[in-house]
């Protein structure tokens, strides 16, 4: 097994992962490949566990039987010349605990009008609002995959008109559903707050622009329409938003992801008005718990069972 | 009927209630009494429906068969000499909505480092911080009547370890529940999150004090123990919060309630790191869907079937 992982502390997750493996041979290498082991020490590697790693690392395994992802989006991995096995992107409940948490909050954040609070408690004065009711509020999910499905869960016990939009048609009790570029059409005029958790694929790219934000409800509850995104910074168009958010086509947002990350110190988003910005920690992966869940899947694999969470590298996601 | 409510149009109120017992004769009087009916038209009345009414309203009425309270808390009627006559308070699914809203938005306001990100957003910054592991924080829920019971079960659903407080003891599943004085002793130093919805009686009042905040939990995941207060602010004490706040015994806090409200200008409270302070808005009544609530039970009592959520007035709630 080749552990290879930018950003992330490739000892601690050997560790975890060795104790969860106890009869395999462990090798690191950093992601851009520059002190992989020799030629015949690769041709051992079955497994590889990575995180954006180059195409070098990809490129070097020929005994390969499965890339285990140390994410849950693969969009960066799927950008390279990725060979022919199974990859394994990574469904957690940590991390889908944690998306939810996430979007929730940032839901409630927009709905009890924590802004206009702030501002007047910085005043130091004593401004009742009108409450809005949850039912009143319609939120549209972009994803209903693993963490939009578990979001939209908490959302209805909560109360909101949630709706979901997704590539297939779905049924989900309680969740009035769409799918396909017509459902996202009948969606949105009914959407005062947008949230995002595609992944990123040629068809999510960009979605969220000034085109989209244009037809979402502009006479709800909220005073106009909000956009959370914690799927994947490729899918919006940060200009856009700074824009809309300005000019008042959006009421409010909040960004975990951008096209470029870190988000530059000049990027005009972060001063945006009713804007919430965090550094790409809606979901973040736990070397414990997703450990865990890679070995178990190691050892499935090495037992001739079925592997799960299999990425469809055609589709992308 | 009489229709006596501080702050409310009792004529909004009015209108409500006669669409939904149209066979009912309608009065209003302001909450001072200054302009009641003459004595002849009082003794008609059967049902005082009140937000803060004087003791001169509620005394004037020798034919009273019931009131009807426009507040889940019921403290300030029973500040009053009441007659001898069912007091019933405000249950309503949309005052428990708003109120677990608003526990589940304050809870991952802390727990979710809002403040921390939000500094690092003013200065441009982009600053992940280590995740808190939802399971590893504990709430301490003080009250689990009607709104903290459902604030609860949210909690739970996003993983979180919940504790509750009641005056007797309760089994409820999922939860770690304390009774008494000893139970609340055993509870706190296991309280990361301590969220009071309790009402105020004599037993609770400024039961939030220094010496309290001093046994919650000081080395768990938030870095120190944050407080919650949407049940009354005579249940805290003011100048210990902020004092806790800036000596560090508190980590962070969200109010709703104050021992003043409007909270005065010059409050202390206003400024203090790391607190988020609400006007009383954490559930307010929805004068629709109250008038509903209340209309059913005026029938329902009308037909001879039995009241529900009486308060029991030795007991202050
Ligand atoms: N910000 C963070 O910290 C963070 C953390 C973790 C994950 N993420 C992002 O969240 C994404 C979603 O994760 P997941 O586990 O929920 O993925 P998933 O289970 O694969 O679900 C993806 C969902 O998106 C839908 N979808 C994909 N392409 C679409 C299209 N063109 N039109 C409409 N719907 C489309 C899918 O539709 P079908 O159901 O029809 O297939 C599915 O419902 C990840 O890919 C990752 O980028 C972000
Ligand atoms: N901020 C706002 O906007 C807002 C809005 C609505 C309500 N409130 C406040 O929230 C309060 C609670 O409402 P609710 O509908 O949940 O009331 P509830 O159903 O009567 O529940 C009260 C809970 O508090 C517990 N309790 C009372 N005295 C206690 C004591 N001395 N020690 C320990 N536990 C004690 C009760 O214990 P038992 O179960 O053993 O009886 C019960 O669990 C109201 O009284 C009101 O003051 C605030």
């Amino acid at each position: 097994m080749l552990v290879s992982c930018e950003g992330m502390d490739p000892a601690e997750w050997g560790r975890e992962l060795a104790a969860l493996c106890p009869d395999m041979e462990f090798l690191a290498a950093r992601p851009d490949g520059s002190d992989l082991p020799d030629a015949e020490t690769l041709t051992r590697v079955r497994y590889l566990v990575a995180w954006k790693p180059s195409q070098k690392v990809v490129s070097s395994l020929p005994a390969l039987e499965a890339i285990f992802y140390m994410g849950a989006g693969v969009d960066h991995l799927l950008r390279l010349d990725v060979p022919d096995v199974p990859v394994v992107r990574s469904v957690d409940e940590d991390l889908t605990r944690q998306m939810t948490e996430y979007v929730v909050w940032q839901v409630l954040h927009h709905h009890r009008q924590a802004e206009a609070y702030r501002a007047a408690q910085a005043g130091r004065r004593w401004e009742p609002l009108d409450p809005i009711s949850a039912p009143d509020v319609g939120i549209g999910i972009l994803g209903l995959g693993v963490l939009g499905t578990d979001a939209s869960e908490v959302l209805k016990r909560l109360g909101f008109h949630v709706m979901g939009w997704s590539r297939t048609p779905k049924v989900m009790p309680g969740l009035q559903t769409f799918s396909g570029e017509a459902g996202l059409a009948a969606m949105l005029p009914m959407t005062d707050i947008l949230v995002s958790i595609l992944p990123l694929t040629e068809e999510t790219c960009g979605l969220l622009n000034r085109d989209l934000f244009a037809t979402l409800r502009k006479d709800g509850p909220l005073g106009g329409p909000v956009l959370i995104n914690a799927g994947r910074g490729g899918s919006q168009v940060d200009a856009d938003i700074a824009a809309a958010l300005r000019d008042g086509t959006l009421k409010g947002a909040s960004l975990d992801v951008f096209e470029t990350e870190p988000l530059p110190a000049e990027s005009p988003l972060w001063d945006c008005p009713n804007l919430v910005i965090t550094p790409h920690v809606a979901a973040s992966s736990d070397a414990k718990a997703l450990s865990r869940t890679i070995a178990g899947q190691i050892n499935a694999h090495r037992n001739g069972e079925p592997l799960r969470n299999i990425v469809d590298v055609s589709r992308g996601y």
